[in-house]
């Protein structure tokens, strides 16, 4: 089987990526500005250095938005991995696999210090995902986990 | 009672925001590169765009350390909470909440569309502090929580 195509966004692919993510929370019924916003904002958001984008498959199916930021514990940035999304269609094709192997190996390569996800606490199946491809739920030193709090303003 | 008082730390507090960051680290026997290390990261740190501190009391006894990166769902930039820490001898004297309520003022002003933070499972009143300062571990829609994962490159 071959590995499927992974590429990092460039700011051509802002309406590609805006229609990925656009679907993602129209399938989880979550709030979406709509493609039109979410594309100009990603015009504006790949081309500078605070965020990235992976797209996996050709035509793209699979979409890693990241965002980078400093970080007082690490010499490099700490990468945040604000959504993942496979279309529902390409789903148990390795796509997610590939982009998540992808993202680390850019990460390493770019100096990134870490990496972080949050994962919905139902969503078993992800944190198995997140877990096979190197991430941790569990404080190493405690075995504890950490709740993910927030406010809108 | 006067509320103690707060105010954003400059290039020259440098060394004051590392001090308690390396006591908070040693507190909670985490690693830490040292106080030397850390002044260093933040005389770069504070002078960027993309990290800011709070320190609460004169002298200070108390630091809010917080982050900024962009987000594709909002018009503004997301602040997240990575640290905040008051010295053992001035818990109890409102410090505390005076540096998260000065925090919230300070992105509403600057046009930060949400504040996060990640606490540990165990510590309930941490949790119980950031929900009376209007965060919440739980999802609106859902009413479930996120869990933090991270993987160190």
């Amino acid at each position: 089987m071959t590995e499927p195509p992974v590429r990092r966004a460039t700011v051509d692919d802002a309406e590609t990526v805006a229609a990925l993510l656009h679907d993602f929370n129209e399938e989880f019924d979550t709030d979406t500005p709509g493609p039109a916003v979410l594309a100009e904002r990603l015009r504006s958001l790949l081309a500078g250095t605070g965020m990235f984008a992976l797209l996996g498959g050709a035509p793209a199916v699979g979409v890693a938005l990241v965002s980078l930021r400093p970080n007082v514990w690490y010499p490099g940035p700490v990468a945040l991995l604000d959504e993942m999304y496979v279309a529902p269609s390409a789903r148990g094709g390795g796509i997610g696999g590939a982009i998540i192997e992808h993202l680390v190996e850019d990460c390493r390569r770019d100096g990134v210090s870490a990496i972080e996800i949050n994962v919905d606490q139902a969503d078993v199946d992800a944190q198995r995902f997140y877990e096979r491809h190197g991430f941790s739920g569990v404080d190493p030193d405690t075995g504890e986990r950490a709740y993910y709090f927030s406010q809108e303003l």
